[in-house]
């Protein structure tokens, strides 16, 4: 996404629904969140578009990035979404254990007029979890059901743009199959009631068709099929790469890249997550778990270009696992036993513990991608928005080819910033001139 | 360094001499895997001179370093150095332990031929060594019998070019004081012994004077003084930063880009490290330490700009200890203990164990460095080679403001060789037309 | 401590003084789980007289403790203490940021009336802390001052005994000398304002004076020294070792004694500790430090005995360093890298890295002692209360040999309380007959 | 076992035949430690027989146990064994890449001269091996091959006594069935090729039969169960428990005894492995995985006895993993994660990276088993021999109740070894006297 040929200016006062199917931990932690730096209550750490500076081309920093982008401010924006449970956000938020009462109490008000839509949603898809607050119908229905909601949403809410960005569980892994395969294909087998339908890709072509940017913090197929990526084309809409880049993938792909630079040998990677947040249920369960492997175990061979290094990367034992650990709630912890070898092969490790919490860190990703998505589709973008790769556990790509090194992620995501700065500069001289 | 004038092309069969001040664990261990990698017997593991690929701008690998460089070759190579214990390579490595007897015996007979010559060595400036094989005289006198030693090497060994590389004990602390403001008062200070220049300013002396870049692996005050720039200057000489990038510094160099790419708060960064080779040894003497810490904790800042994020990096806890526990042998071990923030200031904490290895990861630095010194000398560099900052821990830059964060230097390191890249592809060009 | 003549019998109401010399994090935290605890807003996890059971002799668990042992209970027990900054208990407990809100505000009232008297402090013994609300006078006049606080404290409160727990600071380093070697040497020092009396030995005078048991959670040479063990014998008082048994040496009389018993050997033991809070910054002066690193390096010899094992811990490098880091606060932690070795001297490592809270595991050992030194003094204990080792990290003992061995000390605790159990038994039964 | 009524003396020369089913990795360190030791060669490390002392009843050592117990000396022992896969011991443990060359070249003649005789192996219950050196025919016949083996190799080797320890693979899970029930239906299902009959019953059947202790390094189901009780009983033959406690469970016994000591709270305990020899191999088989999950799940709730304490232990998340990772060999690695709370239930964690070596460990345990299984039965011993819980994941007990708790089991094992120390002291005075 080369091009910004005319960066639509905001206009003031306009506003931004920012839409999230699945309103657990990850939701109510974004919209607290923002609620609460309005309040001054706490600062939107973690968050690029808030806290970011534009980086030169030499890596130095340069201005504030929300100075020189015409980015949407909190006050414009309008949340909403949709969760099996009727929990209003209040009660949603205490139940997930994310943010203190310390946070949540003097903006309770705020947080409890949110409450979210009917879901669309199938235990089929996400084995652990169940909840009375569901369409029914068939999926055609439902996602006839979901324009309208959308729709309706703006209009209550004045919104002049949105964005959806998916903030529920992971699904049961599937591979793109023939009801994938084509926007026609697809349309059919919302008609048939297909199977191989996840209510994620409901979510997607529900909101492509109305306009609104979809970016996916979770790993299931949803948005990056032929048949949604023919959809978001054919409407001028951005798409973006799927799950939230956090814990033990953030070190990840922080980790290799120096590995990398400095030429030393890789035996073997063995990381091992423990979580006890509802996504750390879910994923116990094989068939979920199986999505997200895939999202995690690609990265390696990108960072490491085995092809060019057979002698240090050519044959790596990785491992990645998962385990649901109640004790330790939305704190999830990584543990990583790195072998590593250098100068005549000889042998050495790394280890990290990393003890993080799983929507603390995907919090401000998501609301960096809907500010910076609803920035890409006004510059023109349209389906997979590559420069957002630093985001994502599973970049899409038109080439799909994706980046998983941080650091290239974060060059590429700088050098296109610096062209919607140069745009923006450009388009308020003309303005004023 | 932009600019390439004129890349002196090598001639074939001409020798590098690569003369290293303190053979000892990092020196030996340098020449036994250049003998072992030439016996085809192990690989050069962690040498991005021998296994690196040329970095295109946009970060994907391109051809192999050393088919676009005109880099001295192993066979090329003459390995020559000082040490107050007079030792045969062989001898010192096997007493260093950090190769095994696997990798020495079949080598053998090529160490034993490398003896070191009687060094400049004053117990002042390093307090836990010792040793019988020294030289005599003034501070005068054996600037100038170092200067023989390093033409005698040249003749004797048939040597076009020689490098010299710093991998001797780090020294006693010291500030730039009248005696290192000018060459001037440098060569007064020689002649009337003053106390505060260290035996690593001699060496840098000596081998600036007879033409030898000076690369300097220990965070001793040495070849970067106004005195010693200033005769690089004039000699027409290229000179390095300080202090091989290895270990914790090399890990956390990693991480804390990481931190203020995703705009991650910083609590407090405790870095501890146990090792047993002489440089823990060494280093157990608080005076020595001291020049070490100062060389270490400078690098969170400059990575993290804590001036354009207050909020996040205004106020640090940022401590690092090294302890000499003989268990350890070479085999350093470093601890970091890193504790973090996120959205709404909610605490994280990454822990690091890096069971490292000293000279297994510096040896490749010192090779690297000795290559690409050479390289950019003959290229027309002069002074501190800011390209080569990937190397170091405290790199040294005409501007006095060094970068740390590892990916920003490995851009800069790329984006130069790519230039000498050209420049050679340039001038077989013009050789075969 | 065998002989249990004559256990005194609990009068019902009898109140017991605890009276605490430094009301910071430790003493708070004691008061405050009392209060919690009477309140039922919280268990008193960790402590030993409220939820441990008697061992049987084959190490089975038999009856709660205190059913069968007479203790004073909760109700019974009256809180004091002396502490330079004049804060009451409730103001002191939230600047020491052990407790959360949740457990302190619903016995605020509680807290705030307990205030603590001007205490005998000297900032050459700590040097790092400092308060207004000290005694003046001299050393013979400020120990008079102590004894009629103290009477005038359980007047007040109606008090039938007391015990006295040291819950100060670690004061500076001191050798046993000439003032301490007899009782007519160390009042003679009072007198003359001997420098090598320290203010922690004024308060086990005083409080041995007084009839009161005196345990020390600091390892400061106080109550431990010639001169106030005949005090002690002569006033039939009993005392207690040092140096409350937490975090690290807790860990480590845990391991030792497994590598002991499988006869694993070792190389190294590298332990190291961050922590925030008031004690570390106390210990990050060196000579505070000397008095703690004494206390924690002498365990590891007696648990492994190296005169029996010369071929496993003939030669074991033992390092023990603390370093203040105020991010952690009172989360202290320790990090332990062991060097094992096995079956052919093969060598493996364990690294335990133990997240505590150092007043946590402090307060209720300073409870357990305070209930349990009470017990053994009413059974006619006097001097050194050799079975109370378990809660020490330095034991005193009549013999000089303290054992460190977790599960040793643990099995003559039990034989003890056994012992007193059964004479309670006897008691009762008599009473009845 | 309290009764030690003639133990017989040995009488000198007398051989002791060391028999184990399975020469991988563990009885192949076991052989070439004992020839290593005999050459002086090394230390017989971990081993109580060899470097141990008698405990006081105090706790305090005594004389060392080869001293006064009459304990078979290496000089009198013969190895032998079976294994599917025929090479030598020495072809072997190169293969198993336990001990380096330095130690198994001095020895290479012995080693060599050891072969395995051909097993009594299934696929079906050991999935991931394989190997031509195997016995033919039905269960019986088996059963009857291994006797004559046993007998033979006895014969051949002029031993007067003899033990057998399984140090073959971890088996597939099987529950206590019909066929186990008795021996009458064991041998009836011997007959009928029951598929319920496990390769390690047929061993554990045979050295029954032939009167040789049975001792079990894995977890399988084999001499634990009514049918060859009955036959022990019968033959008054001593048997042991199960599955050697090395690695990860001997550190959850040492740690959580000193959690139940000092009564701190568990919310969880996440304990995970990997490994990369064949047993790391085999137990990636889920059914495999079942028999060493049900053997290391059990531990917590013996030591912590949660019935006593619902407030502290009513609750724990405990969750064993086990991985198989090449890279690591045979050095296994385990990591703990474990939650714990104190004072008024605040939490605090302790995490556990345990680098061991899985045979290093196991050796000195199934040498020492051997010897005083042997020492066991020449004292009348028969059935499980519950002192030697000590060295077992799962003890096996008569009444059901296993210990496992390390240093209970250490007191036991002790107070049985001074019974035989004071059997053999009247025994040498009578045939003095």
């Amino acid at each position: 996404m080369r091009v910004v040929p005319g960066l639509k200016p905001l206009r003031k006062g306009e506003k931004l629904a920012i839409l999230m199917p699945g309103m657990g931990a990850v939701a109510t932690t974004v919209i607290a969140g923002v609620e609460a730096v309005k309040k001054k209550l706490a600062a939107p750490v973690g968050s690029l578009t808030q806290l970011g500076h534009l980086l030169e081309e030499d890596g130095r920093p340069g201005p504030l990035l929300r100075d020189v982008l015409p980015l949407a401010s909190f006050d414009d924006l309008v949340f909403g979404g949709w969760d099996p449970i009727p929990d209003d956000v209040y009660a949603a938020a205490v139940r997930a254990k994310v943010l203190g009462r310390e946070h949540l109490d003097p903006i309770k008000a705020e947080l409890e007029a949110i409450r979210p839509m009917p879901a669309v949603f199938d235990k089929e898809w996400v084995r652990r979890l169940d909840g009375p607050n569901v369409k029914k119908g068939s999926l055609r229905e439902k996602a006839e059901a979901l324009q309208a909601d959308i729709k309706g949403f703006m209009e209550r809410n004045r919104c002049a743009r949105g964005v959806m960005v998916w903030t529920g569980s992971t699904e049961v892994y599937v591979e793109v199959g023939p009801a994938h395969e084509s926007l026609k294909a697809f349309e059919a087998a919302l008609d048939r009631n297909d199977p191989t339908i996840a209510p994620s890709m409901i979510y997607a072509y529900a909101a492509i068709k109305c306009g609104l940017p979809f970016m996916n913090g979770a790993p299931n197929l949803a948005q990056d099929t032929p048949a949604l990526q023919e959809l978001a084309e054919r409407e001028g809409v951005a798409t973006g790469g799927k799950d939230f880049k956090t814990g033990q993938t953030l070190m990840k792909t922080t980790i290799a890249p120096m590995l990398h630079a400095r030429l030393l040998g890789l035996d073997g990677w063995f990381s091992t997550n423990i979580l006890g947040n509802r996504d750390g249920e879910v994923l116990d369960d094989a068939a979920s778990f199986k999505t997200k492997e895939v999202s995690k175990l690609g990265v390696l061979d990108q960072i490491l270009s085995p092809k060019q290094h057979p002698e240090l990367y050519g044959d790596i034992e990785h491992k990645v696992t998962i385990h649901y650990y109640p004790p330790r709630g939305d704190n999830k912890e990584g543990w990583d036993a790195i072998d590593i070898y250098g100068w005549l092969g000889y042998p050495m490790q790394i280890k990290v513990n990393f003890q993080c919490r799983d929507s603390i860190l995907a919090a401000p990703l998501a609301l960096d991608l809907a500010l910076l998505a609803d920035l890409g589709q006004r510059a023109g973008g349209k389906g997979p928005q590559e420069w957002l790769s630093f985001f994502f556990k599973s970049p899409v790509t038109a080439s799909g080819k994706p980046v998983h090194d941080l650091f290239q992620q974060q060059a590429t995501l700088h050098a296109q910033l610096r062209r919607f700065a140069e745009a923006a500069a450009a388009a308020a001289k003309s303005a004023v001139g």
